[in-house]
């Protein structure tokens, strides 16, 4: 019983930093992404990407979620933009309150984009809110196209999913009807895209839809 | 306060549970696997295959740990083995309870080898034991040469690695003699093997070694 108790605060607490985070945010027309998936689905090289088509136009910076390393937030660092690091100490997932010093620690004066790299692993991460405005949800073509049922979760919060390792496809027995498929099951109206960081595919398609969902968040405010 | 001394509680039931679930299996001398990876590594391919090469000389039997589905649990039954279905309903490990109430549900008396397939997750079925004589994780060369670094706990437990889908390692910019040196900056012992299920590589070896293990368990007994 008091288990259940603690529990419910915990989510609870969630919730009220998942707020003040997201008014912080919003009051300064940020557009924020969480970036999810299982170890390696290329999250990071994404990302890389992402900024390197993305940061003559626009003010991005970047909050790194890894276990204990600093290895990703390097990368992004050498990207070119600023980065805050999150080692959640052997913990699976980011939560509000992790954001919420983080963001301390970011210049939010005339960012246009905030994305949110988090911790590798499709199964935790997507039951907390950390104040985005989206989740977005990469799976790599050698994951196997039966992952949406397998963990629902990520695919059902997920406003875009991202079909990634795309020109590693011929090399699989990944059914991508079938992956497509079984991702509208889950959920109606997420937006798809394929790409592939080595070979340059289905990036710049990204890259227009993530400007005008920063365009969008600025008109709002 | 009080949240700490749960968690300390729940690790020290999972602790006396596992004690419990050893103490069984070793009497009956079947020598248990606890198979970890991240989604989409290939764990139940290399199951599926383990089965075929080693079912005439060896009684198998499998728990499949999965958050909702019994899509796993079905491609062991069609490969010919007794299995029993854990729904973890959510949660993002399996846990010696779990695994002691699964024991009821399986024949044990004769039976050799026990595999165990956690939920896909490379963070959190690591920090819990459950009654295996060995952890095994699965890292297939898409995810990257990086990932003891970054998920180093599966890695610093696990007796045995396995490298999959080595078929699509000229395709990816995985780093084979950094993956081994960063394994092994993390865990001085544990074994290699180098897998490929599609191309039907690697895997005798592995059953050979796991053969043996079987061996050396009954001995014991």
């Amino acid at each position: 019983m008091s288990e259940i108790k603690i529990v419910t605060n915990i989510l609870k607490a969630n919730d009220e930093l998942t707020a003040l985070n997201r008014k912080k945010l919003d009051e300064k027309g940020i557009y924020v992404i969480n970036l999810m998936s299982s170890p390696g689905s290329g999250k990071t090289s994404i990302l890389e990407r992402i900024i390197s088509k993305l940061k003559d136009d626009l003010k991005i910076a970047v909050i790194e979620g890894d276990l204990y390393t600093t290895m990703d937030a390097r990368r992004i660092e050498t990207a070119g933009v600023p980065v805050v690091q999150i080692n959640t100490g052997g913990a699976c997932h980011l939560d509000a309150c992790m954001i919420r010093d983080a963001l301390d620690h970011l210049e939010l004066d005339g960012l246009h984009l905030l994305v949110i790299e988090n911790v590798g692993n499709l199964v935790c991460p997507a039951e907390f809110e950390i104040g985005e405005d989206i989740k977005i949800t990469v799976l790599s073509t050698t994951e196997g196209n039966d992952k949406p049922f397998k963990y629902p979760l990520a695919f059902e919060k997920s406003g875009a999913v991202i079909l990634n390792k795309i020109d590693l496809l011929p090399y699989t027995n990944f059914d991508k009807p079938e992956f497509y498929s079984n991702v509208r099951t889950i959920n109606d109206d997420t937006v798809f895209f394929e790409t592939s960081c080595t070979k340059d595919l289905g990036l710049d398609e990204l890259c227009v839809w993530i400007r005008n969902r920063v365009r969008e968040k600025q008109r709002i405010n």
